[in-house]
This record gives structure tokens, C-alpha cells and sequence, in this order.
């Protein structure tokens, strides 16, 4: 089994209290990218990451786009005839709302049982950092990388990515590499280093509702006048069958079967249901049925309410007939649905069994196409040397129920292979109030891809 | 037909100007019941209120109640064996929320097009006002009035008369009464004075739904975990039939049919359905299948949705698995309907409906009992000369959709019958924003009513 180089491991060790030091400053901007009252925050943590990059040795430029920034690095000094890998993350993070449930404030990071707790700690600010600070170790340990380096980091990741695909198109020869890394998932399990083979694609909508042409008096209108929350209810109502099965008309009909080897692979790992249940905190699980949990949750699609308004929502009872009524509302997406397709099939549907008496629309947010890996080839044996170096053990391969959208435009438009390998652990409560990064797993995390640079020298160029 | 008093007309029109500016004051007082930062506020509306029963010549008392207070104003100086009327109004007002919707702010009163525009205008400051006007118009033009009088304004009614049952049966010797006035409600059209001879009842609940302990990543989590707004949609739906008809067990059980006499008056009522759909904004009518809109408002119960809430609801996209879902949810309720019933059959329905992998309450916020007022005797008689004489027309008898709980209580109670005489009209926006009061309807309704105090001299002790 090979060992973490000494030299680096020497390096990161040195330096772990400054590294901390940065990190936390880090996660102290509030670049929340879906608000607009923080675009000055998301600009600044575009600066930032730039900074830090020149820190580590490396050049970096921010480019502006018709939202946030792209962050580039680069480091070009390999050996002729080396590969060239680019590293993706980003360095925008989800809302921290509702924030009366965070143990400390979300962007304060504090330090409790072994976890940095603060919005973007594991998604994806601590697994960007652990990058740059993995390249300076070459850097400044040696003066020098076996591979040419690329680091591209953007702030729009949690909004759907909508100018990325944009980017590495208008940048594809600069961008130009053999392989891409991204760590911006989670382990299994604790110890258990981890393999991302799939993600989920996605269709984020939101359906608005209109009714009367304000609000009314419920005791003096009620009765005649069509209810648009009611007529919400109605409609999110037909969404699914009784055993759970997405009840559109067409939606399973991109759905590729899953490989019977991953899904005997999938039953083998260490996964218990009731923990996951109660870690969910839910009375019960459900789902569709006739699938397990993991198959649930990486193998199948879904649809989702992830907001409801209308009305009086305060304290207290308010007699209001609601002028209108709003849910947001995702599909997850599995190989090979297509987010465009999905969308045609859901404004159809909502327009067949929206009740009579009031307007409603159907807006697509952003979408993202569903990805599975090729799991052989030079870039997951040492991926899975790597991990086994600083973790101690062989890695597992996994899937996720996440979307990560750019990995199938890299694919799509630079034409290389992407290894997914995160940090995260279960329970992490990315996009959620108290999100957490394992320190532990961040120490190793650094130390493993600072191990992966030495053995990506062997990729084929 | 009778004509207004020239004394007490020529008082009002002397006073024109101050009455207006006195009326200003006390709209400017946000007495929102529902939220307790304004408790200050309707504290102060109900010191403004007893000051000015003072000043009318009547003497007046603030009440501490559990809530809000109640102000109780007396005038006994009347001759031996005239009867003893009470005038109920009430001097909070509902939340002015969305204020982006209002054109003027709520609270500073603004005259646009002969109309008062301010929360609370219509509902009930502005009526409850004229009362008190028309009472110290009696007080100052003639030093006397022919029956001796109780004002009863309260601070609960926006918020569901709480404390003020248990106010009424606590002060019962005191608050004994021949007959009692309210002015609460709307004309039928304008220059069309109305008696309301039908209120509904109401019982209104919050509906949580309960999920995972907090919110998750739909990516990573969802396809197994129940979502708790999706679950709360699905209640929801179950509320009503494909007839509009609601299809919760045991709901109809208690529902008198209407008297024909009743139902035949109202269809000679001036009522353009057209205009009533476009004055909503809606762009078609519903409802329960079978029945005009003027029954479907006033002689059929209803369930709204009031509010929902869940998840994410700002600017954009946010992924997130919801953990707890909310609707407010009320019952208009009708003769002879029970609301304690109707919390039962609701709490029971719900259960049976909810979904598994949730955790479902079902909270009675507050209720009140439906109405029906007898259409015979003196108390009539005499309003219907009072309002010919001011308005130089015959009323009409009218439903309306609304509750006023307190109605039942005072029958119960006092054992004395109620007169409902409003002067607000259609469109008024009471419970939205732009709510507004008809100047025109304030000057001839104080006159209505002063000219009813003559005729309740008539009343039987």
C-alpha cells in the first residue's frame, strides 16, 4: 500500500493552526449566491479564493461573468509530456436560513466535538481549501508539481451553475486537461474513504398560483371565490401515487436501469436503515416502494415540495382569503432523464390538473443532467491508491442523491474523465442550519490529495 | 316614513369637520390584536375610546381582561321604565400585512374619492365611531336620550372575542340589556341601507405537519424521507370534493336548510355575478356546485386554506427537504353547525388522511357559532324607520359570509335580541390592504343611528 509522502505530510503538520486560521476566514463571508444582498460577500470570497491561490504558488485570475465571478489557477511548470488535471469547487454557499436553529452563527466558525460548524464548511469552502493547501504543500515542500495544475472555483454552484457550462466552453483551451477532480460530496462513513460513481441531476420549478386579485375577506368571499392555496394543495397533490411512484404522465420513461454489479456492490456496504432513520429524526421512512433506501436516495428519481407561501403566516389566526400561493418544487433526476424533457413533462401536467378559477404558472429555475462514472482507467487507480495512503484503507464506491451539474458539461465539452472523491460525512447537514466538516477528515482529506498529485503523474497524457 | 331629527342633524353637520379629525385619531392607532408588539397600541386604542365616550357625555370604564381590554361606557339618565340598549363595537383591527399592497399607509388616514382609506376604517373603528357620535349628538343637543345606554367596545374581535363571553357572563347584571346594536357589517349596494339577518360561525385551525427533526438536503436525503409539505398538500386535497362540496365525514350533519322565504328574497336582490367575479380579480367563480354565489356566501359553510408555509420561500432556488410543514386552515359554519363539532370531525379527518412518515396537530385556534336572527318585533321596526329616514329608502334584509362570535354570546347571555345595522360596503377591502370606509356612508349612518335612539323609546322594558 503506498504511504502519504513524508515531506508533504511533514508540511501540512507544520502548518495545521495557520491552515485552520485561514479556513475560518474563509467561511466568515457570507457569500450566499442566491441573495442579491450578498453579491459584495460573493465577490469578496471570489477574491479571496484567488488570494489564497496565489499564496500557494500558483497564478489566478478572477473573471467576471453575468453573475459571480470564476475563480482560475494555474500552475504550468511540469515536465513536458505531464498530464495536465483540473480541480473544481466553488466558493459560494446555500442560505443559512432559517437561522434561530443554528447552535452557533453560521458564518462564525466554531469548533465543537471534533467539527468545524459553519455554513460552506463541508459544502464546499473546506473542500475547495483543502485543494490549495494540498498543492502548496508540493509547492512549498518542493518547489514544484509532477502534473500541470488548474483550479477552477465558482460562486454560483448552489444556484444552478447557470454561467459555468458558458465558461468552460468560451475557456475550453485554457482549460484544456486529462482529468477532473471534485470534491464536493461525502464519505460513507467515518474512515470509510469514499468513491463517487453517480449524481443525480436536477429540475428546480416554482409553480405560482393566482387567484383573486388581492387578498380578501375569507368570511365575506369564501365560498365563491377559487381558494389558490387550496388549488395549490390540489395540484402538489397529484404528484405522486399511493406506493410513492411520481404520478406525471411520461416521467419514468428516461429512467435507465441501474447495473446489477452496482447494485449487489450497493447492498454490500456498511448501511443500517433505522440509524439512518433516526438521524433523519423522521417518524418513518417512505419513498417509492419495491426499492431500498440507497437505491432510493442514488438510483431513483424524485419530486419534491421545498417551499410553500401564501397568506397569514404569523402569529395568530388572519381571516384572509389568499391572493395567491407558491411552491418550489425539484426533481431529482437519474441517467438518462433529461432536465429539458422533465420540464416539458411537468408544465404539461400541472396545466392538465390545475383547478378551474385561477392562473397558474410553471418557471424552471435551473436544471442539471444526471451522471454516472466509468469506473476502471489510470484516474480511479490512483484515486483509490491515494485514498488508501492516507486513510489507511481501500476505498468504497458509493453514489449520491445530489446533483453536482457541471460534471457532465467537463465531460461534455473538455472530453475528460471526472473523479468525485469528498470529505464529507453523513449527517453533515449541508444546506441545512449547523453544517459541519469533519477536522479530522479535512487533516486527511488534504493529506490524501496531496498524495493523489504524485500518483496522477502516471495518467496518460 | 319618518325623517331625521333637525336638532340632532343640525348638531352632526355642525361638528362635521371635528368629528372627521377625531375619527383620523383614532385610526392612526395601529391596535393590531393578533401581534403582541402591539399591545401598547391597543392598550391605547382602548384609552382612546373611553375618552371619548367621556367626552360624549357618557361615563367610561377600561376593563382589564386576560387579553385585550374592554371598554364599557354608560348613559342611565333615562325616565324611569325606558328600556336599557347596548352598542357593541370593537376597537382592535386585523394585521395590515402585505403593506407593499396598501397606497396610503395603513394607519395614517387618507381621503381619496369620498372614501376614508385606513385599516380598521370600516372594520369596526369607523362604525363603532359613528355610534358614539351619534349618541353625543343626543347628549349635546338635548342634554338627554329616550333609553338609557351601555357601550361595549372590545380589543378581541380580530383575534376571536377570547375573553369576552366570559366578560359578558361576569358583568351580566350590569351589561342587562332590552336589545343590542351592532354596526360590523356592509350594505348590500350603495344608497341601499341593510339589516343582516345571518352571520356564519367560524372555526379555524393550524395545521403543522412535522418531518425530519430538521431541514436536509433534498438531494441527499430525498426519495426516502417523507416531505412534510407534500404530506400537508395531500391533507389538503382531501378537503373538498370534485362538487366543490367538502368531504370531510360529518361535516353537512348539522346544516339547516335555508327558509324558502329567505332564499326567495335574496334572489330580488340587485346582484350581478359578473360584477362580483371581476371586482375579485378572479378570473372564474367556484365553489359548491348547486347554489348561487349569494348562498354559496351566506347560507353554505366553507373550508379555506388561510396560509401555508414550508421550506424555502426567498429569491431563487434552494434545494432544501423541509422539515415541518404549517396551514392555517378555517371553516365558515352555518345554522345550525357546532364549532367544537366541526374541531372534532376536522382533528379526526386529518388523522385519517395524513400520511405516514409525519407527525400531524391539528390546533383549534378559535371559533365562533353561526347566526340567525329572528325578522319580527319592535327592534326591527324600528331600525327600518331609522334607516328610511336617513337613506329615504326601505332596507333590505341581507346575509353575510363573515363571523361576529359575540352575536350568539349576547343572545345567550343578555337574553336579548340583536340588531345588525352596518354601513361599509362591497369591495371595502376589510382583512386586506386598502381598506376604506364611505365618507358618505359615515355622515348618513351617524344620522340612522341617532334617529334609532328615538325609535327605540318605543322598545318593551
Amino acid at each position: 500500500m503506498t504511504s502519504v509522502p513524508p515531506d508533504l505530510h511533514a508540511w501540512l503538520s507544520d502548518h495545521d493552526d495557520a491552515i485552520r486560521g485561514e479556513l475560518f476566514d474563509f467561511l466568515r463571508i457570507p457569500s450566499v449566491s442566491a441573495r442579491s444582498e450578498h453579491d459584495a460577500d460573493t465577490r469578496r470570497a471570489a477574491e479571496w479564493t484567488a488570494d489564497s491561490l496565489r499564496a500557494a504558488g500558483l497564478s489566478a485570475t478572477v473573471h467576471a461573468t453575468a453573475g459571480h465571478p470564476v475563480v482560475v489557477g494555474e500552475w504550468r511548470g511540469a515536465p513536458a509530456g505531464a498530464p495536465t488535471v483540473l480541480v473544481y469547487g466553488h466558493y459560494d454557499v446555500q442560505p443559512a436560513e432559517p437561522l434561530d436553529l443554528w447552535t452557533s452563527p453560521p458564518f462564525e466558525p466554531t469548533i465543537r466535538d471534533g467539527r468545524v460548524y459553519a455554513r460552506g464548511s463541508v459544502d464546499d469552502k473546506g473542500q475547495l481549501f483543502l485543494h490549495i493547501k494540498a498543492l502548496e504543500a508540493h509547492l512549498k515542500a518542493r518547489g514544484r508539481l509532477p502534473v500541470n495544475v488548474i483550479v477552477l472555483a465558482e460562486g454560483e454552484e448552489e444556484v444552478g451553475s447557470e454561467h459555468l457550462a458558458g465558461f468552460i466552453e468560451a475557456h475550453a483551451g485554457e482549460l484544456a486537461c486529462d482529468a477532473v477532480v471534485i470534491s464536493d460530496s461525502a464519505m460513507f462513513a467515518p474512515g470509510l474513504p469514499s468513491i463517487l460513481s453517480s449524481l443525480r441531476g436536477l429540475a428546480y420549478f416554482q409553480i405560482d398560483v393566482q387567484g383573486p386579485a388581492q387578498d380578501l375577506h375569507s368570511g365575506s368571499y369564501g365560498g365563491a371565490v377559487v381558494n389558490p392555496a387550496m388549488a395549490l394543495a390540489k395540484i402538489l397533490a397529484t404528484f405522486h401515487d399511493a406506493d410513492g411512484r411520481i404520478a406525471i404522465p411520461g416521467f419514468y420513461d428516461g429512467v435507465a436501469e441501474w447495473p446489477a454489479h452496482v447494485r449487489e456492490q450497493m447492498k454490500s456496504l456498511p448501511f443500517d436503515a433505522e440509524h439512518f432513520r433516526a438521524e433523519t429524526g423522521s417518524v418513518s421512512l417512505g419513498g417509492e416502494k419495491g426499492y431500498s433506501i440507497l437505491e432510493q436516495l442514488w438510483t431513483r428519481p424524485t419530486c419534491e415540495v421545498n417551499g410553500l407561501l401564501s397568506g397569514y403566516t404569523g402569529e395568530g389566526a388572519k381571516t384572509v382569503l389568499p391572493a395567491k400561493a407558491m411552491a418550489k418544487v425539484s426533481c431529482r433526476l437519474v441517467p438518462n432523464q433529461d432536465p429539458a424533457v422533465v420540464e416539458s413533462l411537468m408544465k404539461a401536467h400541472v396545466a392538465r390538473v390545475a383547478p378551474p378559477g385561477v392562473a397558474v404558472t410553471v418557471t424552471h429555475l435551473h436544471g442539471g443532467r444526471p451522471w454516472r462514472a466509468e469506473l476502471t482507467g489510470p484516474l480511479f487507480d490512483a484515486a483509490r491508491r491515494a485514498l488508501a495512503a492516507a486513510f489507511g484503507r481501500e476505498p468504497v464506491i458509493t453514489g449520491e442523491g445530489g446533483s453536482i451539474p457541471v460534471v457532465g458539461d467537463f465531460e461534455r465539452i473538455l472530453g475528460a474523465p471526472v473523479l468525485l472523491v469528498g470529505f464529507g460525512l453523513p449527517g453533515e447537514n449541508a444546506h441545512a442550519p449547523d453544517e459541519w466538516l469533519s477536522r479530522e477528515n479535512f487533516t486527511t482529506g488534504m493529506r490524501a490529495t496531496a498524495t493523489l498529485w504524485d500518483e496522477l503523474a502516471s495518467l496518460s497524457k
